[in-house]
Order: C-alpha cells, then structure tokens, then sequence
C-alpha cells in the first residue's frame, strides 16, 4: 500500500453508526507513551531518535497491526502529504512541522495510527464513526498492551505513564467526541455549554483539534485531565457528558423546529441550492453549508443527500486532497473552483 | 373582463423582444393632457371632477379603444386592487391614494392604460416590451389624436399643453426605458453614468418610477424636458442615449467575463440555487437574485431559464400579486413564503 492508495477508499470512520450519527460524527481515543531510558522526542538527540524510530517500527512490525497498511518516515514525506494525513485526522497539526527520524504507521481501514516521535515517542490513536468510545478504547487498550509486551515504557508508580507535555502524564489518554451542534449554537446556548464544559474539566475545541476554531457547528469535546482519574473513569466520564450533549442538542433541535420550522428549512434548502450551483466555495463557507445540509438530514428536512455523501465531502473537499486530486499546488481560486465541482458532482 | 382576469394572462410587455430584450426591458410613453375649461384634478371640485370622469368615460367609450379591457372606478377598487394595478405598472403611485371620480382605463393585453383625474385628466400610457420607443409612441399618438377628435384638450399656443405639475407643460410627453445594467453597476460605472445622464436632462429612477430605488440592478431612464423640444425630439434624444447606455453595458459585460468570468459564473448558479429551493424570499433578495439569472441568461451562462420566465416573476412575485393570488393578506413572513412557492414552481 502506497499513500497516494488513501484518497482511494475511504476512512472506515466516515461511515455513520449507532443511532446518533447526525450529532455525533465520530470518536478519538489517544494514549501517549514513551520508550524507558531513552529522552522524549523534544529532548532526544538525532541519533536517539533515530534508534527509537528503528525500535518502534521494528515492535510494530512484529505485532503485524499494520501489514496491510502504511508505516511512513516524515522525512519521505511532502508538506502535502503531511497535510493530505492531517486532514485525514491520522496525524496532528504539529506532525506538519516535524523532524527527521519521525513517522506514523497507519492501518489499512484508517482507523489505527501510531505517531513516532512526535511530541512523545507514540502517539497511539484509534477513531472510530459514530459514538463508539468503549469501542475504541478497547482496541487503543489491545494495540497498548501488544506493544508494551515487546518495549518498556516509561512509567512512574506515583505518576503513572511519563509523557513529555505534562499534562498527558498519568493515563496519557485523550479521548475525544467530534459533535455537531447546529441547534445549540442557533439558539445561542453553544457558548454557555463550552464555559460549563470547561469548568467541569472538558477540552472544548473546533473541527480539526487543538488550535482551531469552531466553525460550521462542529466541536470537539475531550477529558482535560489524565492525572489522578483511572481510563476507565475518564471513559465513563466523557461517555456521560457526551450522552448529555447530544440530548440537549436533540431536545433544542425539536425546540428550534417548533418555533422556526421554516427558516430552518430555508437555510437548510437555500445551502443544498448554494452546494448544488456554486462554482466557487471557499472552505469556510463549505463547512457552514455543509453543517447546514447535515442539520437538514438529520431533521428530515432533506432526503435526497446522505450523511456519508457530506461525511465524504468533509475530507475530500479540504484543500491538500483537492490538491492531492489535482496533482498540483492550487492557488485560492482554483481551490474554491475544484471544491465548488466535487460538490456539484457529488450533491 | 374584470380585474382578476387580469391576473390570468400576462401582460403583452413582458414578452422579450428586439434583440436587446436582456438590456432593455421595456419601453414607456406618457402623454399628459387635461380638457380645455375643467380646472386640474388637484384644484377641482367633486362635482367638477365627477363631470370630468363621466365625460372621459363617454369619450373613451367611444374611441372603442378598451372595447375588450376595463375602465374601472376608483371607487370600487381595494387598496390592494391598485397595488395590484401599480404592480403591472399600469398605474402611478399616487393613485394608490387617488380620491373619488378617478379610474382606469385598460386594454386587454395591458399595453395601453389611461388613468383619469389622477394629476392630470389624462394620463395616456403606452407600455411595450423591449426597446421599441418609436412604436410606443405612435400608439400613444393615435390614441391622443383620437380623443383630441372628441374633447378639446387644455393648450396654449405659447406653452404647448398645459398640464397640472409645471415639468409637464408643453408636450406632456414623458417616455421612459426600464433597463437592467448588472454589469455596469458590478464595475462601478453605474453612478457616474447616473450623474451624467442627470446633467444631460434625462431623469434617472428605480424599478418601480419615481420615489423608488435602484436595486437589482434595474433602472429606469426617461427624459426630463417636456419644454421647448418636440415629441420626435424627445423620442430621438432618449433612444439615442438609450442605445448608448445599451453598448456600453454590452461592453461591460464582455470585459466583466474577460475578467471575472468563473465569480460571474458563480454568482448567477448560487442565485439560480437559491432561487430553486429557498423556503423563504423576501422581495429584496428575490429582485437581486432574479437580477443574477437575468445577467446569466444574457450573457449564455444559464440555459435552463428563459428571460420570459424572469419577467413574468417579476411581476407575479410582487406582494400584492401574491395577496391576490392567495385571497387574502399576508404577513412578511407568509409573503415570503409564497413567493419562494411560486419562485420554486416556475425555476
């Protein structure tokens, strides 16, 4: 399997699952961990990262998690290309800038990646469609423990796991929910549910992870704490608090629609008519779109689109695959114009 | 015929026609005349007033021009009746206000309207689609001859015709060309074309006439002088002009897709979309967006509406239209509503 094979298939995450898909779109479960005895990544020489790299791909190799996927060196890859698994939610923001000696391993269905080197030696990362958390911990838990039978990882008994940034030390686990919440944000309660979230130990951020905004009604909520909680609190305690989420955006979703039924229905169908004739959309207004036609399927508003068609969109629509596609460096208005046809074609 | 049979066909305007029907929407010719010894409308009496409207009435009658339309009495007409008529452009604003012993007179296909005691006894109309103002004016001529054979028209050797309101004495002639300029309005050029057709003595008005705005793009151009000029001096002046301001919308046009042909493309199919599956269109929006087909129609971007299409709307989709359509009044948001209905129906 080559990269280029991704923009093949598709993500095995994008397909919508278990009921409250049009709220929740999917579900990250992230555990950092480090290589006793060897520095972290940040403090590591060359040649130390260069023997942790060989390590880990040699441990990764051996637990065959990726023989039918991918394990990359960043120094192979293009700033595209980076930005190509950035977008496909494989890999973080920081990953774009990151040092030789580094890579990830990828899983053929997209739904594994392991980070080496960056901020901490692994970065083990399951996603999965829908709200499925259980779920994905369970397989982060597996891919953890086949791992850690073959390296030693760096692990105190008072703190737990030891993590290069300080607030991954302990569990070193992140686990995150992206949600959609049109009717929460329309009725202006969005901003007052980050503040309650944050309060109570949430990490609240936009679409693409830390660093980005919330725009288009998309969010992500995350444990902030990793320290002095066990996995299985932090699990329990997001499942919780997302299950309440998504209640409250059901219940202003039925509020909304009763008392606005018809704007609703018309912002939902003027941005079908927009994505539908448009020959230019420029990302943002693409999301907003988007959010808006997702909000229609999911009231029943619009039949004639699916949650996957727009899923779909929402990564091959980015700008390095349209880039990618085009097989060339794409100026403002070309992007706008290539996205504006894939989303006729596919609308 | 009665007044709501009117709503049942279109008005013989609204058809393109000429070659320039993408400019040019449609021609207009007014005559203003008063009978000789009857004091102005503004200053007669009631009684004085009724003699007037009886006598045109006898006249008109007559003349058999309106053997097949309507003369109609003020009196019988709701508030919503005259926006009804004013809508179809057959009668002024000011006779949405206009008192007793006033009326209408109204050819079956609505190219010819004569109003009766509005400012002036006589308000000769004669409407065509396209650029035809020298037919429009023929018309208006045989008609004014024809009741100039019956009743003796107030007129001074010296001034010409004597009409009520100063800017009319002398011909009485008022001819004036509903123009749609997108792209010498998009470029900028539009306000100093205003500018400069003012101080050339041409009057420069909205879609709707006097008192109204310029929006959509469209524009309504008409001379000022009434004084001192002949008819066919006139007619000459403002079809020269006319056709000036035509060439250098032409011109615009073409430099315009030269330039920004993919954003002209994108502007006319975002409002061929919207217009397609909006739920709510305030008339605002919905002159702009049929503004933006009306652009793409002309200059071939959009080939599944016709120009007939866009006139039609533009009449049909006006508030009292839809009232009447309807059968009763409606609040903004149900107007809105039934406009994008209708808009929905027809694009």
């Amino acid at each position: 399997m080559k990269l280029l094979d991704l923009l093949k298939r598709d993500p095995d995450w994008i397909y919508p699952r278990d009921g409250a898909e049009d709220i929740v779109l999917s579900t990250r479960v992230r555990l950092a961990r480090n290589v006793a005895l060897f520095p972290f990544p940040g403090r590591a020489t060359d040649a130390e990262r260069k023997d942790v790299f060989r390590l880990i791909k040699e441990v990764l190799k051996e637990t065959k998690i990726f023989d039918n996927g991918l394990i990359l060196s960043a120094e192979d890859l293009t700033l595209l290309d980076k930005e190509l698994l950035f977008e496909r939610r494989l890999v973080s923001k920081e990953f774009l800038r990151i040092k030789k000696f580094s890579g990830v391993a990828i899983s053929a269905d997209e739904t594994i990646s392991i980070m080496i080197n960056e901020e901490d030696h692994l970065r083990i990362q399951v996603i999965s469609g829908g709200f499925e958390l259980h779920r994905a911990f369970d397989i982060a838990n597996k891919i953890d423990d086949k791992i850690g039978e073959r390296v030693k990882y760096a692990f105190s008994k008072r703190w737990g796991y030891l993590t290069s940034c300080l607030t991954n030390v302990g569990t070193g686990l992140r686990a995150s929910v992206l949600l959609h919440l049109p009717a929460l944000n329309q009725t202006g309660k969005l901003h007052s549910l980050m503040d309650k979230l944050r309060k109570e130990g949430f990490a609240v951020r936009g679409f693409f992870g830390e660093g980005t905004k919330a725009y288009g009604n998309f969010l992500q909520v995350s444990n902030q704490i990793t320290l002095g909680v066990s996995e299985e609190e932090i699990i329990r305690n997001l499942y919780q608090k997302v299950k309440e989420i998504v209640e409250k955006e059901k219940n202003a979703r039925s509020r909304l629609y009763d008392e606005a039924g018809l704007e609703l229905e018309n912002t939902v169908w003027r941005a079908y008519g927009i994505m539908k004739f448009a020959r230019l959309l420029n990302l943002r207004d693409f999301v907003n779109y988007a959010s808006a036609i997702r909000t229609g399927i999911g009231m029943q508003i619009i039949k004639n689109v699916d949650l996957l068609t727009i899923n779909k969109l929402l990564i091959e629509a980015m700008p390095a695959h349209l880039m990618k596609k085009c097989g060339k460096t794409l100026e403002k208005d070309e992007e706008d114009y290539e996205r504006a046809k894939l989303v006729r074609e596919r609308i």
